[in-house]
């Protein structure tokens, strides 16, 4: 990759939108591809209200269609994993050569299915610890964290360590002022996020709640934490090992934080498709190849679905 | 007990209601306990929109204090078992030398909590099948079903058999034209029960919807079969055996039925008190003690006891 790193941002919504703001704001050239919002954000603009510090880009580069965007060194995937089977038609025409892809979604399997659609180019996972939402057209508020994790996909599932790729992107988002850690194994790094991300979505969605309440009630503590236990267990068998301690590390930490709407639980309220696949479905297919059932995750994912269906 | 049983029917609502004015209508002397319906009741009688022929009984015997009761040889209790902490107020005032408790309740334990309230008296179970919902003061609309399956208490929980405290009443639901059964094995009987009502109540709550939609879905059909199958298992541990091709018996007998909205969601949906600990705490202590653990049971009872509480 050259030195001034060219980025497409896919999806520029509360996740999209704020780390593409940001790097933006921090010198790097950003091209904005937008959907509903294409409109507005091209007349006025991308408007951030942050924890770090609110901020407005009155002209942002904006398209509506990929085939109008240069190709670019780096293409963030910052669409929800719903939208994943449009990846083939998004990635070919905005990629240049050796570009890398970087995925910035949640749960398991994305970055299979970014590697079929740009076959030949390096796919690099941002895992993004992040409380957003965009309150508007354009209209992003950052209310806590912003930490971005990366590693690299390997097609075989191994470790793949921390590549020139990966410190290149880590450079850039360091520069923009985000948190940012580079790890040597991606698989690892996914389980560890479901630990969280698995009983917290979930039934945040199914009791129609927030993360502070299902702290507080002893019940569902109690049954956040067994689920932990599970994925935690689930990612043994598929060979990552993360410690028990963890799980009272992510409790901990929950109840430390202000009450949050989960992201799930946010596309479930807008009535939009949830991200039940990639959170539930993924994981619980890789640890039932790997020999494990996950009976409380499995529980969760068949109310998901059902919920899902309906909405 | 004499020829001609004397009732109290402790609490005349969808269910207490269908079956006293039932007995009353076939010329049973029954007397009823009424709370928030007494006024109305007392001027206007019961009403029952039935599909087995629709009935008037313009003057029943109200009452809203058991001291004003006469004592009775069979006193039913179709109470919320929620409130079985009046039954010792309730129990002693009401029942004749020698009258036996009738407990028409879900769940399991409210033999015991009967019992205790009611020393030196014999309990037996009445469980219900019945699809029958209160649609207004003293009116009732029975939709669907109404059989009554008895069995007798033992203090040991081992098989009472076939009293004749459990025939003479069965003999007056069936001169009322109540399908009835009596059965020599109480605990078996509740685990039979309970095979339905865990899966079918709890997730018509937590997903709000009702029994058709449930069996619609794979998934959650999938689910509820799972759940059907650990309640087996429970039992099993409590020395209960119940055919695995009883579970195929209850799908297929719930597809085949009109959607039905179980009274654990009706309750939840008129902000009452669930009957959670009857119908999930309890048995989860009880397949405990006996060394095992029903997981999906306990994913169930969180989620509803967090629902209860914020209800």
């Amino acid at each position: 990759m050259p030195q001034a790193r060219r980025y497409a941002i896919l999806g520029t919504g509360a996740l999209g939108g704020f780390y593409g703001a940001r790097l933006c704001r921090a010198g790097c050239d950003v091209h904005f591809l937008l959907h509903s919002d294409f409109e507005h954000v091209r007349q006025h603009g991308l408007v951030v209200d942050s924890k770090d510090g609110d901020f407005v880009l009155p002209r942002v580069q904006a398209y509506r269609d990929v085939r109008d965007m240069p190709r670019c060194d780096v293409v963030a995937v910052a669409l929800k994993a719903t939208n994943n089977h449009l990846l083939p038609s998004l990635l070919p025409p905005v990629l240049a050569e050796g570009g890398v892809v970087l995925l910035m979604q949640n749960g398991l399997g994305g970055e299979e299915e970014a590697a079929r659609a740009a076959p030949g180019h390096v796919v690099v996972a941002g895992l993004c610890f992040l409380c957003s939402n965009k309150v508007g057209p354009g209209h992003i508020c950052h209310s806590d964290y912003g930490a971005v994790r990366f590693a690299q996909y390997s097609a075989d599932g191994a470790k793949a360590g921390v590549s020139d790729s990966m410190r290149a992107i880590g450079h850039d988002f360091a520069a923009a002022g985000i948190e940012v850690d580079l790890l040597d194994d991606l698989l690892l790094a996914r389980w560890q996020k479901l630990v969280w991300n698995v009983p917290m979505s979930g039934l945040s969605v199914v009791l129609d709640t927030d993360t502070g309440a299902l702290m507080a009630d002893p019940h569902t503590r109690a049954l956040v934490e067994d689920i932990m236990h599970e994925v935690v267990a689930g990612a043994r068998t598929c060979g990552r090992h993360i410690d028990q301690s963890f799980v009272q590390k992510m409790i901990d930490m929950t109840v430390a934080m202000k009450p949050y709407r989960a992201s799930l639980k946010v596309d479930f309220d807008s009535r939009l498709p949830m991200e039940v696949e990639a959170i539930y479905g993924n994981p619980l297919r890789a640890a039932q190849q790997a020999g494990a059932r996950m009976p409380l995750v499995e529980t969760l994912y068949r109310q998901l679905k059902f919920l899902d269906a309906r909405n």
